[in-house]
């Protein structure tokens, strides 16, 4: 398998991508990487170029850009030249840790969605938190990729969070679940009354009915399905108060004297299985669902961990071949008439 | 000032109101209590009776129960008592900690909204957790009266807010921000870029521009506005995270030995620190602005400090007449000429 690798985004391009795509490199025997980006810039930084090839771009598309505009503009760029390289059946799948706008557009427009898929949705995988059932995740979408999404949108989420945690979760008739204001059937504006209704209705998915943000980590369901705009808040909101948390934690320490310092010395092994439990580095990067390739976005502020862990889920999803059984589904006129609402 | 107490309204009702209530009087001398309920438990519940007056009521509202037509069949619940004791003026304000759905019901319909103002906001205060600014609180709202809002809702919420937060938090021209997807003014659905807009040409509001779900408890503005769902959404994840935080850490000295628990015993201090400023007790309850009178709810599982804080709460709304103010505020034709989107 050929992965398209945008060398130059991120903060901490190309050093961090290059280091994580050796590391994978050796890792994954079957995976052959072609590097887009600076040539003059990633050469140095390359240790051992066996299964690597560099493809020279002359463009880039920073952080801030218009998305849109930045992917129809800059054809020579690394994420418009890696999108492309997918598109032409060169490479198999388009990892980026750039402008994730931009990342989205160049899915979207280049690489284009599945028969069937009216918008795709992006998907983070998300740990499990309670006691006890920690160390597994569950699949959350769409964590942002639409600002509004409509009724079909939603049920298209469903169908294709419950492939991806099947195929890449590997959890067996995955259970998934409605971000909601409520628990009852009957909470939640029209909007989420009626997909509440159509999941009920979809004989292939296990609906488990509502989830509310605050059970969000609760290990509740294995797919949380949501409108883009809700699921961002619930994301960010939770990111937000987790790193709240911890500063708080490490501003008491740092403030506490000698007794606090002796405390935290004690108690660093609980507070290291809880970073690690909470380290996003290591559930991968975000997918964009319903394209036809993988297009996998890493967080801008990626590490080495990040970078590999993301090829590895890219490398499970080419493996699996989520994406075919995806594009089955929805090319299937009898599914699609069975789901009501998606046509 | 006279306040109409639920009496029998949340998880550990009576006795616990009734605490609080007691509390409160001693702490302040110029309120007196109405207690609605069932006088027959209530009455051996009580020390001392001075300022506190029992109106019995035959009927009950529970958690469950749909709060509209509740309110409606049970004329005679504490809750529609209480609410009907302030739109008689028998009363100033209403406060309970029972079912949030019927106090919303009870204070729209009987106790009444303020002319101009279309819909009510849920009212929080939370705390600013950002190490060096902690113990201040902000306003957020609407938490959650309102599934959907409009356009116009959402410029009233700023200004109902606005009012709240320079009365009773005391804070002089208040940072107001509106709750979005992202930082920069061009960012959200249609929505938040319309009222982001009109919120910049409200010349009464100190508006400091977008504030993003992760960042609530920074202290970036002394006022939160945002529509109905994605502000309960966001607190509902907030609230999830730090308890989750906090089940971790517990979980992790439970079954950390002995050294994660002299590790406990060393850090406790911090910990004591950081549960004190994510108490919600101290945060007082949640008030339905944009009604003729303070209208508070507490959670259903408030202890006595909560109840206590809560009424401290209500003598400041009655003592500084935020109301008042808002009514005049909405009253005024040229404000509400001024304010364009608000007609």
């Amino acid at each position: 398998m050929k992965i398209a690798v945008d060398a130059m985004g991120g903060d901490n391009a190309p050093q961090v991508i290059i280091n994580g795509v050796e590391n994978a490199r050796d890792q994954f025997k079957d995976i052959e990487f072609i590097l887009f980006g600076n040539e003059e810039q990633i050469s140095p930084l390359i240790k051992d170029n066996s299964r690597l090839t560099i493809v020279n771009t002359t463009e880039e598309i920073s952080m801030g850009e218009e998305p849109v505009r930045a992917i129809r503009r800059k054809k020579d760029s690394s994420i418009v030249r890696a999108a492309q390289a997918v598109k032409e059946g060169t490479a198999d799948a388009f990892f980026s840790a750039g402008n994730t706008g931009a990342i989205l557009a160049a899915g979207i427009f280049i690489v284009g969605r599945i028969k069937g898929i009216d918008r795709p949705g992006l998907t983070s995988v998300l740990p499990v938190a309670q006691p006890g059932k920690q160390g597994h995740g569950f699949v959350y979408l769409d964590s942002g990729a639409n600002a509004e999404s409509k009724e079909k949108n939603m049920v298209q989420f469903a169908h294709l969070g419950r492939f991806y945690a099947k195929n890449v979760l590997k959890i067996d008739n995955p259970r998934v679940a409605l971000l909601n204001n409520g628990a009852e059937e009957d909470k939640g504006d029209q909007l989420h009354k009626d997909v509440y209704q159509d999941l009920k209705e979809q004989q292939q998915l296990n609906f488990v009915g509502n989830i509310e943000a605050g059970d969000l980590l609760h290990g509740k369901a294995d797919v949380v399905v949501s409108d883009g705009w809700t699921a961002n808040a619930a994301l960010k909101a939770t990111e937000g108060s987790v790193r709240m948390m911890l500063t708080l934690i490490k501003d008491g320490i740092l403030n506490g004297g000698l007794r606090a310092k002796l405390g935290y010395l004690l108690l660093k092994p609980v507070f290291h299985k809880i970073g690690h439990l909470m380290n996003p580095s290591l559930y991968g990067g975000a997918v964009l669902l319903g394209l036809k390739a993988p297009v996998v976005k890493a967080h801008g502020s990626a590490d080495v961990t990040a970078v590999t862990k993301t090829i590895e889920q890219i490398h499970t999803m080419i493996n699996t071949k989520v994406i075919d059984q995806t594009v089955d589904f929805f090319g299937n006129e009898e599914n699609i008439d069975n789901k009501g609402k998606l046509d």
